[in-house]
């Protein structure tokens, strides 16, 4: 089954775990998060939302459990972070950027997996974005807040375009998967950089916006 | 297996599906989320008990992710919930009401499914409960707060007696499954309802009672 | 499959439950839960590490909602600690100690049943951990605060060594499965004693160390 999907696939694939890694890394070490707390968090993370989506599409054991190289991207990816701690933060939001760089190639390769198992558009869509927003839901309910995906800026929506354009090239065939993986990566990044830079949100309707500190 | 599930079982699921997707609505607006906050724990609260319940009698891929109609339901519910909005408020406690009708009806279609898998009447029971208080679990822990079924009226015991009684009467065959089903129903619905008229709750031992906010 | 499992994984797999079921219902009357409340946490810290992993591993229906043993070891611990609460609080902090011998039993059977299912050392490795710091993790969860396992002293990396010992054990098989099991419980129990005696912990990075409330 994991032989449908190639190499573009898992370069993407761990592509995103390293991203996810750095983003949940440096969220946890600005927590004060000790050495393993920092692994744990960064791992978690970064696999976690894939590994949901293999309990669901029924990949078992999950392919971040069994596969050392998700593993090894994490702690490198951690390993980076503690090491070069003051460069990474000299950098502008480097929590958002690789978390919009992770949240893209997950939406991307999550819709995929769940495609080469067989399953259906609506669990591809779905699992595409569990895939790319459970990772950082995780980490926001471990460290005990309101996960951001539910409060700002188009977020888990952009997975959604990145999810569907995947469901729609492998269903109508007009250009080679691969293609189709590449631009909806880029839609799904462009999109979400596009909403940080602008401010773009979706609508909100309540007249008591505050949200409860 | 799905097969074994007749159509009262639908009409229940769905039932359920309609009134946690709006309870789940009503409370996302009020926390100020955007629309993809509202859809979101709407569907959570509406399918996140039956998606770990099909994860743990082994339906891969679970119903709410692979049937449409689950989708539908709940994206329907929220609309509602957004454009009927002041309506809905004006209702005298909407969310307690809907949430003690999707209860009840899930306890009951919970227990169902895990019998109609083949599993043993711990596993029905059990799942009948997490089927019925799962996604309102995690609209609270995605809110950032206390389950509120840890601390107050009779909730989860409800379910309990809902599960319990679909069990037995697979169990000893009395009546009709049917029959069973709308008697665990309303027994369970009356048992919330009259645990919120009255303020029933069960034993609290702790002599410091402060929950910390 | 659970034949290659004897004796002594049960028994100290219900030792662990009983343990952790201690641990969970005493936090829980501590925070003044209800009858169901205690019951309810007892039960997911005792058994909520062992069904993620047994989702993990394909072990459907996970053991701990099918066997009623668990459930059975659960309610008697929950029992004794609302019956005998006072007593139990007069131990020295009954909850970290109950809490230490869990983890030590679980990091050991939770790698045990990985390599029974026939999974890889990483699997068995993660699940090890997984299973001794899941309910503990789900406990804080419910309860609305950080983990503590993020913030304390070596307490998975604890678990972390224990499993590990079981899967090098396994792999080398210089002893007897047995022996390398209770060697395994020794040290990570030990282990993690003489960090909350010592106050050892893991090192720190960051320059903020306050964890916002």
């Amino acid at each position: 089954m994991e032989d449908k999907l190639h190499s573009l696939f898992n370069i993407l694939d761990l592509t995103g775990t390293f991203a996810f890694a750095i983003s949940g890394a440096t969220a946890a070490r600005q927590r004060g998060l000790d050495l393993f707390g920092i692994l744990a968090i960064a791992f978690i993370v970064a696999c976690g939302g894939g590994i949901i989506r293999d309990l669901c599409i029924g990949s078992i054991p999950p392919a971040g459990l069994t596969n050392w190289r998700y593993l090894v991207t994490a702690f490198t990816a951690s390993v980076i972070t503690i090491g070069l701690f003051s460069l990474v933060q000299r950098l502008n939001r480097p929590v958002i950027f690789f978390d919009a760089l992770g949240l893209s190639l997950f939406a991307v390769t999550g819709a995929q997996k769940s495609l080469a198992f067989g399953h259906n558009a609506e669990v591809a869509i779905l699992l595409g974005i569990t895939t790319a927003v459970g990772g950082g839901v995780l980490r926001d309910i471990l460290l005990n807040r309101v996960p951001v995906i539910l409060e700002k800026e188009i977020y888990a929506s952009a997975a959604l375009v990145g999810a569907t354009i995947v469901v729609l090239g492998n269903h109508f065939k007009w250009l080679p998967s691969d293609l189709t993986a590449i631009i909806a990566l880029i839609v799904c990044f462009g999109l979400r950089l596009l909403a940080l830079h602008f401010h773009w949100n979706l609508p909100v309707y309540s007249t008591t916006k505050k949200i409860q500190s």
